[in-house]
Formats: C-alpha cells, structure tokens, sequence
C-alpha cells in the first residue's frame, strides 16, 4: 500500500520548482538591494506567542493552528504566519540594541493553517514577508510599499495596484469608533449577532461582515479619513507624496482596514487585475504596527511590514502569461560506446562538473541511440561522443547542439573547451 | 513577560545567516553541474511513513519523532529525516516513469528529532541531501560520493575523509549473517541483553554495541568483505577504480555498517579530521539500497544518496578556519541635511535600488555626523551627500570610501553613476 502526501499540502517537483527557486531567488535579491537582512526562525514556536500576537479570538488562533504537545510536554504549534516569531526572534535577541537602527528583516519560509484546501490554498504554504521596527519614519512605510511594488515589477507583473489607507493614530482610531458606535447604535437589532458583538468590542468590524453588507447604513458610515487628526493627516500625506516621487502609483480606499487590532497609520494591500485570477485577488499586505513588540515582551518599537504568498504570486504570474527566465538544460551530455569509453566518460563527467559546467552521462548502459535521445531530452547545448577508438586516439567529438558544428577535441583539454564555450 | 524560542532551537540570524545563505546556494549550484533537480517535500508527513521507512524499532522512530493529530484526526509527523518522503514523492509521482533515468533529486530543508541538544546538535536542523532513483550502475555510488567530496571542497574544506564499504547484496549480507550468528553464539552469554537479542535478528548490529565494544570476539568478527560474493566484490572494486580515476580518495573501512537495514553494496561516510572538532565527526553518510521505494508502495527500483546537516558543515568549516567569501557591506548610503534634500534622499535610494545597487538612508531624523557614522557602521562603498543647497544646484557629492575621493554629480545621473561604479 503506497503512502500518500498529507492533504492540503503539495510536492514541488522538478519542472515547477525553479519557478520557486527563481522567485525566491528574486526576493533576496530585493532584499539586499533594499538592505533587508534574513531571519530564519523555528517552524514552531511555543503555541502563547500566536495566541499573544494574532490574537486569542481571531480564526487562525481558534480553527486554523498545527498545535501539539513535544515529548517534554511544551506547547507548541506550526507558525501561521511570520510576523510573530521575526518579533519574538527581535525581542529575544535584543535587536532594539543594535547598532544599526531601524532593524530591516526578511523571511521566506512555510507557514501552516488548517484551512479547507481550494485552488491556490494550501494548508502549508509559503510566505515571503518583511518587517523594519524601530522608525516611524513615513519614509519606512514608503519604502516597504515600494519593495513589495519593485518585486512585483521585476518579475514581470504589470497587472497589480495598490490600495492604501491610514487607521490614524491611536487618538485618531478613538474618534473614528466613537463615530461608528453612533451611527450604527440606533439600528443595530437590524444587524447579524456577530455585528451587535461587534458594536462594542470593535465596531470597525462591523464594516467587513459578509452578511450585511448590503446594508443602507453600511454606505453612510463615517470613514476613518474624516477622523484623521492634523499629525495623522500630515503623516499619511507624507506617505503618499513619497509614494509619488518614487513613480508607485496607488488608489486610496478609506474601507481598507486590514484583519488585525494593532495596525495604525499606514496599511496597504497589493492586488491582482488580471483576468482570471480567481476570486481572492490580493497579493500581499501589510500595515503599521504598534505595542505588538512590547505585547511580546519588549519594549515599546513601532514596526511595519507585509507579508505575501508565493503560491499566490506564481498564481498571478500564470494569469498575466509571464514566462519567467528560467535556466533549464545541461551544457554537455558526454555519449560513450565501450566499456573503456563509458567509464572514461565518468572522469569527463566530473571534470566538466568541476569547471562549473552541468554535465551528465548515461548510467543506464543503453545503447548509443538512446544515449543520444536522452542528451536530446535533457537539452543537452554540447553533446561529447567518446568510443574506445577515440579513447585509444586521446580525442573526443564535440558536437555543438545549436548549430550542428562537430570539432575533434584532446580528451585532455575537452573540459576546457567546453566550459570556455 | 517575554515568550523564547523552543528548548533546542536556533534563530539564524543577520551576521550569520549569510553563512547559510552560502553554503545552501553553493550546494544548489554543485547539484545544478551533477544535474541533481530540487524537490519541496512537505515539513509533516503521515507518520506511518516513517515507520515503515526508517523503521518502527529505531530510535528516531521509538523516542525522537515529533508526532501529533491534526483536527482532522490524521497521524503525522514532522519528518525527521529526508529520503522517506523523496521517496514517498517518487512514487506518488510515479517519476519512475518519467523519461530522464535515473531520477536525480536533491533536498535542502529543516528535519527534526527531539534529542537531548547539545553543540551542534539542535532538534531542528538543515539537512541536504540527494537521492539517485532506478540505476544499478557503480558509476552512480561514485558520482554520489564525488558529489559531495567536491562540495566540502569548493567551500574549502580540506581536512576531510571518505570512508567506505560494501556490504554486498543480500546473499553476501546472508553469508555474512550467518558466519556472524556462528561467532557470536557459542559465548553469547558474556554479551549484554541487547546484544543477545541481536544475535538472531539482527547480528550485525553486534558490531555497534558501545557496551560490549572491548569483547574479545568483536576483533576476531568475521568482516563482510570476506563474505562478498564475486557479483559483489566487482561491483564494489569498480566503485573504487571510478573514485581513483575522480581523485577522490577515500578509506576503506569494514566496520562501517551505517545504521539503516535496507542498505547494500556501497555504503559511506564523509569526516572532518579537523582538529578541536568534537567527539562527532561524521559529517555526511549514505548508501545504496534496495527495497525502499517497494516499502512505500512502489516498483522495485534500486536508490543510492547522502545526507548532512548544515550545521556539522559550518562547525567543520569553523574548525578548519575558513572563511566563506561572504558579501556584506553595502553599495551606497546617502546622507542627506534638511528636509527637501531627505525626500529627494528617499527617492535616490529608490532609483539606486531599481538599477540593482543595494543602497540606504537615514530613518531617524538624525544629525549629519550620525549619519556618517550608520554609513560607516554598514560598510558603504559610496557615500552621497544631498544637503538643500546641493539639491537646488541639482547635483550630489558622492565619495569612494576606499579612496577618499570625491566627485559632484548631477543627480538625474547619480544612480547611474554609483552603479556603473
């Protein structure tokens, strides 16, 4: 009886998997270019930090969480999500202490929900995300914005936008809820039980329920932009004028609040337009944090980050028909008739290999048709053809695949020629 | 109160992450000229997998596994090892159908076993590995075991040792059990519990004991190299001749038995000789096997591969003293004096980052002279220096750090001109 993969999860398998490898790839790339450094943290963590940071009530902490017990009985559960443990990781080894200030960190790596698995959706999945804590420097959130947009550019997309919003400062958020209580107090028996919860606790959620959203009052309702004070205002300006120096075009959406209690100021999305996407068209997001340092017990360091699926971003990039530069095919498949010849081909194999270039032979002792259909298969651009006979001459035939030139090479210098090539 | 990381576990982090970042892109690149292809087996697999892999009667399965439920009820386990669910893949993938034969895999990922941590030895690990599926050829032992020679050397590792054996295929292994069983069993008595239970199930395992190691009859154990069958004996003389025509030295060693079951002809081990490396030196091992990729539900296909961890790897390159050729530092940080020159600072690091420079700026509001001092903490190539009076002449200081000389730049061509650099 075969053993199957877990379900929700995937193999990546050679054909798909340099996709993988060049986006990932990419990512670092934009990383060092924008002095983001990486952080690798465990797959688990102690299960406290996930209930402390995305929050005790929310879906992932009560539906969605790989929790178990170790064999020393500790709590602990696969990451959901990256932000938490780059912060645990932060406080725990006291970055806010470093020199070099703000902290710029980057994370590419598996995450796991237990979530029902759909096009796109897996139960693990990987998340490439970024985190600067320690400047609330407008100019930070440009900047993360600004990334995310360049990595999206330089992989191809064309199709994407960018919606942003303020949630204001603290005070700012008060007035806001206050406003919300106000306008939807009156009538709040003709909402869902969830929204009359919500009414109280965090009337801001009100505006994403499902049920009513067709609700009359739902339009009306006073928008955080109107509540914004003077230093709020001024910030979220800032943010936009960087934006526009910087050519990252952006649509603003007063609506746009992102899941979690602790943003404020800046939050973002980067969406899909491309046709055929599917129904869950964002990309990535991201917003202004604060106090999720200190909730995670260090001190208190304003932060900001976004965090963006790689299935997700490979989704788009077959939606829009990019064809990424990937680099398949070996540069020199060495043929050998002879038992001499085949193991010589060994040698041949790994001196070409040592010089930097891909090489394979046949280790199946298949006739020399089918080892040229297999240097065929491979693409291979060199194909070598040593018999016993040439052994005995000291030469190897080197055939160009491109354009079908054949030149007769010293098997001592063939390595050289070809990798020069 | 702050929340730490799992007892066993690592943050890798800025400063050292490169390392990481190195090693794992030189092992990609060696993989790329042995043309070895990436696989992304998922972190957890149904647990049954490794039972009937590794075995229900190892200690990784016994006492080291990471076990638990998911709300779906299933049993899976983090994996605590690489080649089970490669081979799990192949066979769900049904890759053995596939047209490129052998099927050449390599993995790169965490691993886990909850043991008791010590130096270098963490519960959560990196292991690299490769798998070669469906070729009987001794042309494949050789390539797997210059594979990873080659690799240790391309990082500079040069006090290393291949060991290696064979044990021959299952008639030998008989012979050879059975001239064991006969050894042993007329004093088995004098051996410990453990060992007397070997005796009949598995008598090989004799040779590992670490109580009885000072027996006078583990000296006298008949060796399976006197047991090679002539079949056997070739295909392990051929192995070597292929490594003497590779320049791979290498030790034999008859003892060496590796602890997996499913092994046979050529197994190996590659050590660090390095001084003040501890008392564990292996610091990868692998071996042929057969019989695996029917266990999981598949055809009968023979397999060789290695693996071995990262973390041996660095500590082994630490011992030896080597430095990786690491970048670090950055290209260029632009410091910048009033408020007009540190917008237009923002979107200058923007332009510099779009033409693949890595470059930064201050995010603190601070003074000039601080400003130099973060330039000089990340180690900058360049430094541009944008003061107001500067930005309405529209030009930029810039200056080499290496050689303290300085050039005004008009700057709609500063990012052009610093990258050119």
């Amino acid at each position: 009886m075969s053993i199957q993969i877990p379900r929700g999860t995937q193999d990546i398998l050679p054909g798909t998997v340099e996709l993988w490898q060049y986006v990932e790839a990419q990512a670092r790339d934009i990383c060092r270019r924008y002095n983001y450094k990486e952080v690798r943290t465990p797959i688990f963590e102690h299960t406290e930090l996930f209930k402390r940071s995305v929050g005790d009530t929310t879906d992932i902490v009560q539906k969605e969480m790989y929790s178990f017990k170790d064999r020393g009985d500790r709590d602990l559960t696969l990451r959901p999500e990256g932000t938490a443990a780059v912060v645990r990781s932060y406080v725990e080894n006291k970055m806010f202490g470093d020199a070099a200030q703000p902290t710029k960190l980057y994370y590419i790596g598996p995450m796991f929900r237990y979530e029902r698995p759909q096009s796109g959706r897996y139960r693990q999945f990987v998340q490439f995300g970024i985190e600067a804590i320690g400047s609330s420097d407008p100019a930070v959130d440009a900047e993360v914005i600004a990334l995310a947009v360049d990595y999206y550019r330089s992989l191809g997309l064309s199709k994407i936008k960018v919606v942003l919003n303020s949630l204001g400062d603290p005070a700012s958020r008060k007035a806001h809820r206050e406003a919300l209580i106000q306008h939807f107090e009156p009538r709040i028996e003709e909402f869902c039980g969830d929204c009359q919860n919500r009414l109280q606790k965090n009337p801001l959620r009100i505006l994403d329920c499902k049920k009513d959203r067709n609700h009359e009052l739902m339009k009306t309702a006073p928008s955080i932009t109107e509540y914004l004070n003077e230093e709020s205002q001024r910030y979220y300006d800032k943010v936009q004028e960087l934006l526009d120096m910087m050519d990252i075009p952006f649509e603003k959406d007063s609506n746009l609040v992102r899941g979690l209690d602790y943003y404020q100021h800046t939050v973002f999305e980067i969406m899909s337009e491309a046709e055929g996407f599917g129904a869950i068209t964002t990309l990535s997001g991201g917003g202004r944090y604060n106090g999720l340092v200190q909730d995670i017990g260090g001190p208190e360091m304003p932060g900001i980050g976004f965090a963006m699926s790689i299935e997700r971003l490979l989704l788009a990039l077959q939606a829009e028909g990019v064809t990424l530069p990937v680099e398949t095919g070996l540069d020199c498949y060495v043929v050998a008739l002879g038992d001499r010849a085949k193991d010589y081909a060994a040698k041949l194999v790994h001196e070409l290999r040592l010089a930097g270039a891909s090489a394979e032979k046949d280790y199946l002792d298949r006739k020399i048709k089918a080892q040229f259909k297999a240097a065929d298969r491979v693409n291979a651009r060199y194909v070598a053809v040593l018999g016993d006979d040439e052994l005995d001459r000291g030469v190897i035939n080197v055939k160009d695949m491109a354009t079908g030139e054949q030149t007769e090479v010293s098997l001592s210098e063939a390595a050289a020629y070809i990798t020069k090539k």
